[in-house]
């Protein structure tokens, strides 16, 4: 397999953060290899006392700009075409990475995705899909985020994709396919589910019909369908409610020497639940629908959740992820 | 104070369970009066063994039908008259009640209320609006389904009636007030959002900006506004995270006697934590922005939760959140 292009100056965290998750990735994975884009005297500085070995998997590609967490889009496109955001993609567009990870801004790496990498035929805008915890093990959840809105027809172009991925990257037979919704009756919902409801119902796939919020982690579905809008809000909600979830527990089990007794007794136990849990672990969105893959790390994300988004890239590169998506997409179109 | 009407025969729970529930309360709280809505001879079975003093606050009121939770908003209007979601609706709009409540099709209930009871002078639509835990105690959220879409108008028109719910009925001083976005950045979002953004920002509220899911949760903003479909999908979707990380707990201290040791040394310090956060104890959203109080409660609702409903129904009604409502909307209109 190609390199895996990590952007490894774009984020909330220190760059060193990103290379220490990317030498992480080597490590846990010896056939992975990594072409570190930014600046080369850091990451040289950084790369120098590892061993030989994961040297001999490395490469630099050099970057003299930084796309920021607040910058927009169009900016980035037009003003920053030597930042690390931008030539990780560009390796991937000229065939010399099988994929690329950044934790920078999601604007801003979904417009230089769009722009230098260009949708799959059949396919109108790109979505950031993630494999959620559900009581089944997990649910496929799209769009996270790329874009603000969707169309009736971009939701099903998501339903087919999300079907795809579920089907051919995760090995999910079938996939039950639903649409996120304020009600599971027919009738609920705004006219943009409600067209697109008779759209995914349509399209031949395993339609499960309209979902709820609690139904992501039901184990009643695959594959969660939404706009970017609704998807980033919810996936932002879960990251809050398990994080309050676990201070209470924390500040409970400190609130008296008993507590504290019972909280050290205890302890493997919640860790073993919390393990599974553990946001870090479900780090690295792919962006879907292009001709190459993108993944989207955590701008927070640390060293370990970083090597998992990269480890996320290696799958999905392995798999065939573009392969398998506009190979699905052209079977439809001449269906 | 009047009594609350409530509605004991819509839901997905039995009657029986949403009796309970009224029962439960007029036991909680000794100053409640309520008026029991739907099948006289079902209700009347139920209250005759209950004390003289518990039937001495308790009323009946006929009602012949039941709003199904599969009904259509404007079927339920024409064809369900007798209904006795439209009776407690109707006890509250001819002055027989303080506050209404029912479990039944939030749809059915908002078109209801709507046409029953109008809305206040400056606003367009009622919003339902519910407390969730948060890391500073609560945080006000609204709407959370009376509406599938708001206008940048009628999300402003939210974020004053939160402010005002936050401030007279929860006593925050000051509140702060969020829109809910998919990124802090002022550029981020829909054209919708970001309308609204210039509209709060103009209004004289406290408002803190744009924030994302996971600041519902972070105690740096009291009240979060968003449109009825984004508002839903977050709270079901809070309501699953809790589900799954109770139930992974649940499994974990059961995978071997001594992870089943330590849970039970640890229960009582589990259940501590896990009382803060029972959704049962945040049932009860009020519908605000209409000339009476109407309190929708989770429709799988039992007893205990039910009673949390009404109390929430009776503490508005006490706090006089329509009057304040009502008078801070005509301040603004005639500032």
């Amino acid at each position: 397999m190609l390199p895996i292009a990590i952007d490894v100056m774009s984020g909330d965290s220190d760059p060193r953060e990103y290379v220490a998750g990317a030498l992480r990735a080597l490590l846990e994975d010896p056939q992975l290899r990594a072409t570190l884009v930014g600046d080369p005297q850091l990451i040289g500085t950084l790369l120098g006392p590892q061993s030989a070995a994961v040297r001999a998997r490395t490469t630099v590609a050099a970057a003299s700009q930084v796309v920021t967490m607040d910058e927009k889009p169009r900016e980035a496109i037009r003003h920053k075409k030597d930042s690390s955001m931008r030539v990780a993609v560009d390796l991937v567009r000229n065939g010399s990475a099988a994929a690329c990870v950044s934790a920078g801004n999601t604007g801003a790496l979904t417009a230089i995705a769009h722009f230098v990498l260009k949708t799959l035929a059949g396919v109108e805008r790109a979505a950031i899909i993630s494999a959620i915890p559900a009581a089944h093990g997990h649910t496929h959840m799209l769009d996270l985020g790329a874009n603000t809105k969707a169309t009736p027809e971009q939701l099903r172009q998501f339903a087919a994709m999300g079907a795809i991925i579920a089907r051919d990257v995760y090995g999910v037979a079938a996939p039950r396919i639903g649409l996120l919704n304020i009600g599971e009756e027919d009738m609920k919902g705004h006219e943009v589910v409600q067209a697109a409801h008779q759209l995914v119902a349509a399209s031949g796939l395993n339609y499960v019909g309209f979902v709820e919020g609690d139904d992501i982690f039901s184990g009643d579905v695959d594959v969660v369908v939404t706009d970017g809008f609704t998807g980033n809000v919810a996936l932002k909600t879960m990251e809050g409610v398990a994080g309050l979830i676990a201070d209470r527990l924390r500040q409970e089990f400190q609130a008296s020497f008993l507590a504290s007794l019972a909280g050290a007794i205890a302890r493997p136990v919640l860790r073993r639940a919390a393990a599974g849990l553990d946001p870090r672990r479900y780090n690295g969105a792919c962006m879907v629908g292009l001709t190459g893959i993108v993944v989207k790390s955590h701008g927070r994300a640390d060293g370990v959740a970083f090597a998992r988004a990269i480890g996320t890239a290696a799958l999905a590169a392995r798999r065939g992820l573009t392969e398998h998506i506009a190979q699905a997409l052209q079977a439809q179109g001449t269906a």
